[in-house]
């Protein structure tokens, strides 16, 4: 499989820094001044309307219209084939020498005009804890470093039902939350904003073609449309206090942020990558029949307001435990459907060293170290203000596939209602 | 606020004994042989077709064609005015004395003829954990009495995040799952069938129309639908296994079965109840202006393959201590959305004596004292083949409200696919 440059008529697509080569081609939703959100695939720093080009009979594919719902979940739905068949023919329209560049050319629109918006429907939205690495720095500051890895986590792929509703694009503001809190010296619990508000580096996996009943891991690789860097913002104080004895639940629910680009499966096939040696030999529905992790290199960084952003980690995806087709076969190990538009965030990233840690809780150890930021000052937990940003990339000889930037900055908790008072 | 039974021309319905009388008309969706799913509302023994009323034009609301979708959601987002508009539309049509019974009757179809769906589609779901009783045993058969509500308990509304592909209506078969598991004593875990598969006999509430941000108790209890009872089966032996630190998973993913009518919040508005007496006060954002929780009396059928059922359990929806508008309060703090179609289950459902406990873990202890059957033999768990049928209603002079039965019988696991068989 080739993993060097494919050339296009598109100019700014030929080149080693953008995110959006020719091998690329991502598929989101964007819209001009005043239009309704239009499925698009970015090339170079353009996007192609695919919605028009349906349209006009450049793309047709089977089983469409598929292009015109403002979302990509009819192309999802429609299976591998499509997948493919639409995949080869965006190559055909955009490669150097393409006959239709004319007619194209006026369905190109520069990205910098655009607005993004969530590139397909949510249906349900799935969180692992699948990097061995957090789960052990948590377990570490929670119950000591001989107790960090619960007893089931190198047998299970460990995931909780996250809420689809709280999930947004890039860019999407993060209100600060209030809940229940309550310190470990405090007799009862009160009504606060969050202080421990975190940020979560992952990646997100998205369900192409539904299932009923119990798939293979091979099954579930194959119903998996593409991939988003994924941010699962997280209220630490809020989740300590109402985590036990039934998972986390308000702490998540805040807002998860998504990348504008679903990068096709097909756009990552050359830099898969396998799962690590076991330390524990798997069950035997669990075992992989081949790679089914990606080689793609991830930072974070963090600005605050009005300041230049610091890179707060680097890590790769490479070093999950558990493959996102590990966990949608374990999904559906009791009988669980999975439907078009289901969202499986990989479980924050963090790689062996300090510096590739994949939260605020981790890089600070729960406070206790502060950050230093490169624009002066300490970071322990979000403060308001504070722009994230997550990229990703994986690296090809001369070109890259990228995601675009997955953002967010922190609003201030909003005024605390009437009702909500406590009388004193 | 009347609580007589209001007389009907369609016969049926003018009986203390049905679930169905003029003071209910839930909301259900319909077919005949070879039709596809339409609104229907129960009367008695009949169902009217309200898709063809309103095509008749002897249904027509604000907003409307609202019943053609096959769903109630579109009247559930209506809100609350088209609710009312329709709730007294239907009484007027269907009232003693009724001008247009002649139009009206051949719109009317004998439920027996009649198979039901799934009355909503279901956007996401939220299960909760607010009967203290159950709380309490099941606390203290894995911490002991004396430290069986977790600390949390009497300050939050405590829930997880489930899966709405899981939810089914009344009549699914439910097939016993395979899943993880690890005795004890065991030192690995086994791909094997859940051996503890068992029921929770809970009530569920819908939510009408949707939030964006803090929601006060009352403006949760406004947005309210309806109610339907709810059995969120649930594999004992595999949650034992996956549920720390994240909560239940796989365990609860098989499926969550409904009834199949959506009792209307105004047709249980005279059996209004309070929530107990707190033993530690509620923060302000968690107290009722009024009594939101439900008189309504449950019961557990099991009936084992080709044999009579047992009551194996008898109770109370107002056993809870907290309400599905408190639940949805809190459910919303942290600024979750919430949308039409959401699903809030109330946590099981048990009272303060052994016979009324919701669960077969809490009636057999854990497995410890086996449950004796009428019709002979003993049960722990389900077993294949078996029954249970929920019943509910709210007890008025000379009328009962009620939700039809929501029942499911115990299909034999599936083979286990080769690819899940370990190499021996």
């Amino acid at each position: 499989m080739t993993m060097t440059l494919k050339m296009s008529w598109v100019a700014s697509a030929n080149s080693a820094t953008t995110d959006f080569p020719l091998n690329n081609l991502p598929y989101g939703v964007f819209s001009l001044t005043a239009s309704t959100p239009r499925c698009g695939v970015a090339i170079g720093d353009m996007i192609l309307d695919v919605a028009a080009c349906e349209e006009a009979g450049l793309i047709t594919l089977e089983g469409g219209p598929l292009l015109q719902s403002g979302v990509w979940n009819p192309v999802m739905e429609a299976g591998a084939p499509v997948w493919s068949a639409l995949r080869a023919r965006l190559t055909e329209l955009l490669a150097e020498g393409a006959a239709d560049q004319a007619a194209l050319a006026g369905h190109l629109v520069p990205m910098a005009d655009a607005e993004l918006h969530m590139p397909f429907t949510v249906s349900e939205y799935t969180d692992f804890y699948a990097g061995k690495n957090h789960a052990f720095n948590v377990g570490t500051m929670f119950r000591g470093a001989e107790n960090a890895l619960p007893a089931n986590w190198l047998s299970i792929p460990i995931g909780y039902n996250g809420r689809a509703s709280s999930v947004v694009v890039s860019g999407t503001p993060v209100t600060r939350p209030w809940g229940q809190l309550k310190g470990p010296n405090d007799a009862l619990p009160r009504f606060d904003t969050s202080k421990r508000f975190d940020l979560e580096l992952e990646f997100g996996a998205i369900v192409g073609t539904p299932s009923k009943g119990m798939v293979s891991v091979q099954e579930a690789d194959d119903m998996i449309f593409g991939y988003v860097l994924l941010n699962d913002w997280s209220a630490r104080d809020i989740q300590a206090w109402e985590y036990q004895p039934l998972g986390p639940f308000q702490a998540k629910a805040t807002a998860t942020t998504i990348s504008p680009w679903i990068v096709a499966k097909a756009a990552l096939e050359p830099f898969r990558t396998s799962t690590p040696e076991r330390e524990r030999p798997l069950l035997a529905y669990l075992t992989e029949p081949g790679p089914m992790l990606y080689d793609i290199a991830l930072e974070v960084g963090l600005a605050p307001e009005g300041k230049g952003e610091t890179i707060i980690t680097r890590t790769n995806y490479a070093e999950m435990y558990y493959s996102a087709a590990q966990q949608l076969c374990h999904h559906t190990t009791s009988g669980c459907s999975m439907r078009t538009g289901d969202l499986l965030g990989s479980g924050t990233i963090s790689g062996p060293t300090k510096d590739s840690r994949g939260s605020l809780l981790e890089l600070s150890w729960g406070g206790k170290e502060p950050l230093t930021l490169d624009t002066g000052g300490t970071r322990s937990f979000l403060e308001d203000g504070d722009r994230l940003t997550l990229r990703g990339a994986a690296k090809g000889d001369g070109y890259r596939i990228g995601f675009g930037d997955c953002t967010g900055q922190i609003q201030p908790a909003i005024d605390l209602p009437a009702w909500a008072q406590e009388e004193n």
